[in-house]
């Protein structure tokens, strides 16, 4: 297969940091588009790989399912693009597309198992995939979004994982101007859990261990601030939620959020992989029909449905823009919380090394 | 208030076997209805509130909640029954009936609390409420349920915990022709489960530890049994059910059957109150959408709904009819899941002591 040679960001070992690298892309075959990549939002789960939290990891490992770029060529298939145009690649880059799921445009619950952006097989040049942490990138069409012309584009790439992976549960639990909704911490995540339940006209709580996120949350668009730590507080919304998104990514006590929840309430968690500890208790969900469930990020049809509503609407992530020489350092700050609220690399840091 | 004296059976400490008891009953108010209890279903609840094992028992307890009579009195504002129809009484005798759950017929789920049939305070004579082992019981007509007369009068008792326990579950989950339920456990509420399943045209297939129960799971009106401690058929129903009822009582690893479920499948504990030990891992939660959810019985209309429904299919409970006399050796039995299905009592038993 053809393939030509592009530079990128990644690591080479679990304790090391990440480095310039050269890898392979292939040659754009029919249905495919190649991607100049303009930016490139930083999710924890680019830090997981390159740290091999979840195991699995294969080096060298470059990260990056926050895509947004230019179209650069097109195989002789394309339909949906043309060069010139702006484009997303988000978490997904193929998937068996056969399955009774992928056949519903649930492709990131393909039976076989989707082909993540970054260190999944890669079914063309036999390596890894390779993320957006890159000046290029070659995906097929199918997987490839339309970007809304209005949107500040560096802003625009945390909506391909941070936003798809609120949207998702959002719509499905069918939230609307009569919902009740809370968020569990004030991330990456979060913060967009924040804007798309309001855009989408819910009633909009944020939950939080400390009081100096409140100024914040309201700024983003919440209605309502509860200290969770505080019993008077969290006595005052018992039984109220009908959806609440938990997006912290550590073990934490999921218990604590039931009592709010109301009847036929769910809490669905998209951030923490892993044993829910303490134990669940099912007191309070079999006294209240109340359900925990997981989401994870969304289909391809369901992103492009989040990208034009952020158009429509005009949400976008609120950033900090890097370099992408400051990747290591951005990943120290990201372990410590202290971003507002995502990292986009500006990958024209990377063209000029 | 005006009261009057019936023969029950109860106990009187955690530790006593239940005995003759006398207990006051009310007279009939003006939307009571006074029942002469016929049968009543023996519950594993009744036990747990006999030994105080959920805490909060008050001595005496008079225990049963599956009740179905005769009516001997109706009060001067009644209007759904005349004295000499048949009648059931469940788990609730009263809830608030103002709150937003009770007006939208879910007072199971009244947030000031229902008024369970036994153990819970008594409104009207000012001590605990006491259940069906009993002569009479006189119970509000909005809480009295109307018995379809082709129906077994002893196998129908049941359905009034059992039966409505998995049946709210069943209609909320919206289970019809097209969905794939399991149930996990072959107990009082197993056993219904697959019968009401089967009933709304489900396919059915049981999960059970133990080969044994197979030919019993067909005869109930199974389409499969599973062996859940046999990897290999586990691995034939991975992805595969809507929804599972787990009525088994005590602490058990639902993890084991969350891999079992589609994406957006729900497994509904009806049966275990505590913690859920080993820990719910997230992973296939988040990776499929799937929900762990709680149920506690139904409302009053729910259950009405249950009883014309068991009236027009047939649908009664599997049941062995022992005397008021024999009740602490069932519960011997129960403990060691020595019934099919159901201990149901026939109270001519008691009238004749």
């Amino acid at each position: 297969m053809e393939k030509f040679n592009v530079k990128a960001y990644g690591t080479q070992a679990i304790d090391a940091d990440l480095e310039l690298l050269t890898i392979p892309r292939r040659e754009a075959t029919e249905k495919d588009v190649e991607i100049d990549i303009l930016y490139c939002g930083v999710c924890h789960s680019d830090l997981h790989t390159a740290r091999n939290d979840w195991g699995g990891t294969v080096y060298p490992a470059i990260p990056g399912h926050e895509i947004v770029g230019k179209i650069t060529k097109v195989g002789s298939g394309v339909t949906k693009f043309k060069v010139g145009d702006l484009a997303a690649v988000g978490c997904l880059v193929d998937s068996c597309r056969e399955c009774d799921h992928c056949k519903h445009d649930l492709e990131q619950y393909c039976i076989p198992g989707f082909t993540g952006t970054y260190n999944s097989p890669d079914k063309h040049l036999g390596l890894r995939t390779y993320g957006g942490y890159s000046e290029k990138v070659v995906v097929d069409e199918h997987f490839v979004l339309k970007v809304p012309e209005n949107l500040d584009l560096a802003a625009t790439a945390p909506l391909l994982c941070a936003g798809i992976t609120t949207w998702s549960p959002l719509r499905h639990w069918k939230v609307n101007q009569n919902s009740k909704v809370a968020v569990v911490g004030l991330g990456g995540l979060g913060h967009m859990a924040i804007k798309l339940a309001k855009g989408l006209g819910a009633h909009v709580t944020l939950f939080s261990r400390s009081p100096k996120k409140e100024q914040d949350a309201f700024d983003l668009g919440a209605d309502e601030v509860i200290i969770s730590t505080d019993a008077t507080q969290m006595a005052t919304v018992k039984g109220k939620f009908d959806l609440i998104i938990d997006t912290v990514p550590y073990v934490h006590d999921v218990n604590h959020y039931i009592p709010t929840l109301n009847i036929n309430g769910t809490i669905v968690l998209v951030g923490y992989l892993g044993n829910l500890e303490p134990m669940l208790n099912t007191v309070p969900m079999i006294m209240g029909r109340k359900s925990v469930a997981g989401s994870v990020i969304g289909g391809i049809a369901e992103t492009q449905e989040l990208l034009d509503f952020c158009g429509k609407h005009n949400i976008t992530s609120d950033i900090e823009i890097i370099k992408m020489q400051d990747i290591n350092e951005a990943y120290e700050r990201m372990l410590k919380s202290d971003v507002r609220y995502r990292f986009v690399i500006d990958m024209a840091s990377l063209k000029n090394e």
